[in-house]
């Protein structure tokens, strides 16, 4: 694409003149491109370039996307040329109500030191984020229940602590693959982090370095992977999350490439052979419409949304399967993970196989409804290691990691427990983030206080006291759902009260 | 009755005079009727009839009925003659504010694209239906808790999903009673379809039609039995639902008039010797009469009562045993399939009698308070079988079906993973008819989607890799209610807040 | 006490003199009383007797007291004479505001025929009954958690029903310790009948007696033993329940006296060595004391307290015991029923020592709070016995009965599958009472209509059909209480929102 | 120090221009401290000492601490001498508009007979404490889960209660490591008692004496131990609860000083090497800065965060373990308990080592999150003795306790019934001392009111009959979170009505 830089400039006029569906121009960065065919083609919807048809879309295209989106997935003659500077006219955003009462709130975040828990990063988050970041992020498959069950299963664990062992100090570094972590905890891929904070990814990067903590970096992120991996610092290890191309030469290029920059561990996701659907996200796209606009369910759309699914089918081929194992393993050293697994019978055959490991994984509740928490399935495969092949975890030659609903140290603590190495978090860190780096540290900081203090809690000196004996999972596998309520008894139910003050009674 | 198309004709004015409780006529179709003794044999009650004394019916009587009601159940000699044209005056009905409201919600029903799932559909309906409509549909027996069990009994089951298949194409689609389906789903039958729409049970064949899906057409529909069956595409597969009538003969012609017209497979219904106690709609009913008009308990009123019930009695037999069983089979060819089965012994009792199937169902939970829902009988039903018989299900020989609480493509995974061949759905679709038949075949579409993107996710290519190991079940039998919750403790805990934004501090 | 009816009539004046604490005296029915020393021993609290301090307390006196109150419980010198009717100057009772609110509300109870179910009569009941009354009724021991839990227990059984049985008759009658009852049912004892209507325990009577329901006559009527055994029709079986008094002499008498007027059985408590703290009665009380009236908790206070709980406590004996057993066989030849047996442990005894049953019962939740549901142990004592002694109930020789938290036929029917005779309720009836006699005969009316409609939904022709393979209930012992729930993960999950309307949304 | 006392006297003026981080001087009961450097070890903050730099700050001081905390902490050469008492300005204080609503609802306390259970005392108490105290006595770890949980084990423990025994009286009196005590009952140490009441554990100490229970003695009291010892009666038993010291000869000055003042048992703390998070007290104190002295969470800030937490550790040393037992065993006769074992394996180890027993706790929640309720602890380890050991409880040789969570009388009888000598109540009496020492001695006289009726209504003549079989604990161990709920099928579920009066439907 580089050649055509030096081709004769266009002017912002004639780039205005193809603002329709019929003929799409955009300008980013200064460049042209025809976006008319792509325009159905692009998983965030025709809406949204539609709206900037004719118009300079390099503020919009970088809240969301890294630089290198567009090229990557642009026919190269879609790149018409250079706008002529001097033409373009600046556009005026208008900032709406709804932007202007998110702004204020932005200018009224408390200061961080009042940040207790992981949960206030997320209440804050939901209060500054737009909407539909806070959608994007928070939004899951179906009814949303195993996005909550991945959190209510961590309470169906209990501890059995020990006491009275010196724990004036206590030590819950490990090493993950081999690299070394200050805790049992690393950064899961999470998409689009600029939508968060402008830094996007950046913050994470930076954070873990600081704080001797393992970023995933995503397949789907908001900047170039060589963005991310140069944010790091000397030494710092890095892992990559790999979504399987159908066009299996990009992938080979993209690990290689990965390995060479010295990421030192390669979690492919398994879990996606499509994108859950996340209703709550798709409402909110509808109430952002003007109702002429709504689909109609004709033909024509339905074709439209199938491609767009097939755009996303086209970075998540549906037909990976464990033929293409052995071809992984051929274009890297990297240690391979499977991120995803969810049975005990695919733990097994990742082991055959020779993998370094699988993340026990519902993908944060976003893809398949009903699917059981990490933590669960964790005590399921472990039993099943232990009784069919006496294997027991940890494992340095077979590693368990969870993720999804982790909020405390205290549920990192349970997995590792019951034979995790570590635990993803993803959302929690993406929520600090909006706070920027400062944020993801203190919520690093807040995990370090928790460990501190409740593996003095547990008399635990080092994560090898991490036991099983010091959990009472025997509750993990009920999936309780009470009998429906009586509403005629419980309406006739009249409630005690309390005895109450002199002068309240009087005024009841 | 057709001889008395040629008598003289009867003016208006005769038939106004005929207006009381003594002595009622009414206009149909241009034809008038003494319903002066049927008035406390109607199912839907006497009041409706008086309303109409000495009055043209028609217009109410085609928004339930099919056009046979009057002729199948009156004596022909209540048929008086028809009505002189000239005198008929067109009434004026007054539309009421509640009928207003209603009229302009349905005027602002959102675009079929933005109905996500069926719950949408059921939150619509309840807006824009009649209320006494949607108080039929919705109501259920006694408490109304088996109706909601029902759906909740799908979430005690969760998956276990396989992962690297390779599921670029999957394919849901099976067979039900030898009749190929586009989905392990079948239309399952509801009464009184046209209280929805005025096409009523119409929209659902021509859906079915377009999507391959089999519909139960119901005994007690609004249109007839032929109106239903000519609505469907050539080579379209219906079953018939059966209420078996004291009089065997009408069931005999009903039955063998099916065959004839091509239905495939005849679901006899078991669960309903008496209809069940609705009192959500006995209590609507109550709130829309005049308070004299209350009835007084009087054992005038019960003995009205009393007949109303045996009316219906009429169309159910409540002595239908065992014993009938060998006869039905002598009267047609089609697979016979007993709906409404709630034990494992009366599968059995099925099994060895040589019919093609049971409906493991609680009638909706319209029947008997505190019925499992059809997803438990279905794990203890296959449990014996397997236990006691060495028999496995799916199978052809003798299919296992359930209905009730089904909203989501996953929900009948479970089921079909669990054993059964298929399951009905009822109320979703009849929701969805409140937008014709475009909104039954969104409803349908909506589950193609969800199915497709299921499937993937949970590594089934086709309906043989949904296998009882994909799920657990473990939970299913758990009737759990919670001990009692102790108020004046409750009250006394005051919860623990975020993080606030340092202007809402001020504020609070 | 005859004798002093000849005395000298006594004046209104000088009764008016005696209206402190110091020198109380109290006119009833034309009786003077001087009730200085008993006003601390009135189970009711001196508070309402000082009220009616040298004035004529009959109104309120025969709202809730039995004609023979006073001259069992008073000694004879206490009764002063007659007072002078002339002298006697009628009392103007004003209504209180909430007085006049209840009327009207009691002006608008609903037609009986709206009244579908018992919990119904219980919703009027709380809006009509004065609120002390509905406070003694409704009120049970600390927390109210027992009360609560005999009502959650039922939800803990499901049914199996069988189909294709023909059930065009069904009969559930039974007979109750040889008597025969139109339903397992019986009238369970309960006290102060008249505080919900003036007639109290009368309208029981004869409810009972149109329906062939078997009361069970309390001793804490409001009418006297012989009044509501007058009121009963020839041949109509009752029970009595018997509290065993300290002198044994006037149990004895009672015991002999009822077996002489017919009395069918004795019901013999057994679970109130002491009776119940219900706080919310207690608070009730407090409510409607002036400030200024309020206990002081002084030693003094203390005593007065003590001195009440200690007429209760002649009333019923705490040394009752299994060596009390053989002297009651002595003296009756009535089957005898221990009622409030809560053990395995104490039914085995009771059937050891030749009794003619038990009722499994925690006295309606007001004695012993965690105590279980009669239900619960009806599963223990059945199993034990099955697995101890090889015997099965429901038996002839030896009857389970079991009471409280019954609304529905179906808590009958779960009861009697599982090895009970009959099952006692007792708030329903009163509160149906709020009505008069057609409410209670309305509440049998329900009942058996639940009755038949279940019965055939069931598949069972008679009582014996009701076997234990109808219901399933293996979750009747789970004490569940859920972990305390995550207030600020909870606070942060933003629900999922239906399809709107389109007007609606724009409106938001 | 005494030395000093004889110096020239420090006018006030002087003292008041040492009111800076810099240079902070105070005044307490009349001497001048330089507490610059010890501020940031203050455990209660530097804030509330800046807010008294150079001023007078005796009140505020009383309010809290006990007469020898200064002495006890501060370097001798930081009492700089005795204030000019000519020179002091009284300080008016200024009540805030919280401060005068809590006096006004103090004025308004209810008579302390309508204070029924010991809910209402918190219920109270939460009305008139100050937000700060409450947030400090209620507060807990994390979530605040297991605090809730303590209250919540109880109810899943139901009776199996006994009948016809003699139970005319009753006797519920113990002996807790060999002294006797009118309940199986003592009260458990909370630190800080004067934040409820000026007399703070003095109240506890003479009701105790009153009611013949024993009070332990917390470390952490407003008052000194020797105030607290001197306020008992003649013969009256105390306990000593014990924070180990890193400097062992405090600890040993202070046990044998115990021993010698007669207190009878040693309560080793064993579950706080560090204190918990508790993060709603933590709120608490944000809410009543001012923004702009919000910490900012920079090096320097986190640098004194962690110097306050060493000064606890300082009292409380994280290096304890099994090692120091017999150190302490050495320098004391009296029988050694620890309290805050939470599992089997180091009840064992206590018993093992010949120790008189172990409190079984989760310190009312306050430290580790998910840690059991000690009621649950209690049937594990009880279970375990019986199993592994042979031994049986209660035990004289070995006691076990239980604390946390407890409100009535029955929870005590549950625990004592599954094994335990005696139950720790701490919160609920600090509640009560909001009355001073009368509402302590309600709250006792409450208990003794709840016992009395409970070991009738079990059947219980003496504490040696409750044993094991009244209770059903096997629900103990059951940690039960619901499914999440479908908030779209529950959002469409129209709940059912009762009927209704005539004129409220009108108005509806």
């Amino acid at each position: 694409m580089s050649t055509n830089q030096n081709a004769e400039l266009i002017s912002a006029q004639t780039v205005a003149k193809h603002n329709s569906r019929e003929s799409c121009w955009i300008i980013v960065s200064g460049k042209v491109y025809d976006v008319t065919d792509f325009m159905d083609d692009h998983p965030g919807g025709s809406k949204i370039i539609l709206k900037y048809a004719g118009m300079d879309a390099t503020a919009e295209y970088d809240r969301i996307h890294p630089p290198d989106a567009l090229s990557t997935h642009l026919a190269p003659e879609k790149f018409l040329g250079l706008v002529d500077p001097k033409t373009v006219v600046k556009v005026e955003t208008q900032m709406s109500e709804e932007d202007k009462a998110r702004a204020q709130r932005k200018s009224s975040l408390p200061p961080l030191s009042e940040i207790l828990n992981l949960h206030d990063f997320e209440a804050i988050a939901r209060l500054v984020m737009h909407e539909r970041t806070w959608a994007y992020y928070s939004s899951a498959a179906d009814d949303e229940i195993s996005t909550r069950e991945n959190h209510a299963a961590y309470h169906r664990v209990w501890f059995r602590p020990r006491v009275l062992r010196d724990v004036s100090t206590v030590d819950w570094s490990t090493t993950i693959l081999g690299q070394p972590s200050s805790m049992p905890v690393y950064i899961s891929a999470t998409a689009l982090g600029k939508l968060a904070h402008p830094d996007g990814e950046l913050n994470l990067t930076r954070a873990a370095g600081n704080h001797g903590v393992i970023q995933m970096v995503p397949t789907m992120a908001s900047f170039t992977f060589d963005e991310i991996v140069d944010a790091a610092k000397p030494g710092q290890a890095q892992f990559l999350q790999l979504y399987v191309n159908r066009d299996r030469n990009i992938t080979k290029k993209l690990v290689q490439h990965a390995e060479k920059r010295g990421v030192k561990g390669l979690f492919v996701t398994v879990d996606t052979p499509q994108l859950g659907r996340r209703e709550r996200d798709m409402r909110m796209r509808f109430a952002n419409q003007e109702p002429t606009e709504a689909p109609q369910n004709t033909p024509q759309d339905r074709e439209r949304v199938q491609k767009a699914a097939n755009v996303v089918n086209s970075f998540i081929d549906p037909a990976l399967n464990w033929n293409d194992i052995p071809w992984l393993q051929s274009i890297t050293k990297m240690p391979i993970v499977l991120k995803g697994v969810q049975s005990w019978a695919d733990a097994f055959e990742a082991y055959d196989r020779g993998l370094a490991g699988v993340v026990l994984s519902n993908h944060g509740g976003r893809q398949l409804e009903f699917a059981r928490s990490g933590l669960e399935m964790l005590v399921e495969v472990t039993q099943h290691f232990k009784q069919k092949r006496g294997i027991t975890f940890p494992n340095d030659k077979f590693q368990l990691f969870v993720d999804g609903g982790v909020r405390r140290a205290t549920d990192v603590i349970k997995a590792v427990a019951l034979g995790a190495t570590a635990v993803g978090l993803g959302r929690p860190f993406l929520y600090a983030s909006a706070y920027g780096q400062p944020g993801v540290e203190r919520a690093m900081q807040i995990l370090h206080d928790e460990f501190e203090m409740n593996m003095r809690l547990l008399g635990a000196r080092t994560i090898k006291d991490l036991v099983p004996e010091l959990v009472d999972a025997s509750s993990i596998h009920a999936h309780m759902v009470a009998v429906p309520d009586d509403r005629l008894y419980n309406a006739n139910y009249e409630s005690m009260q309390h005895a109450r003050l002199r002068e309240m009674k009087s005024k009841l």
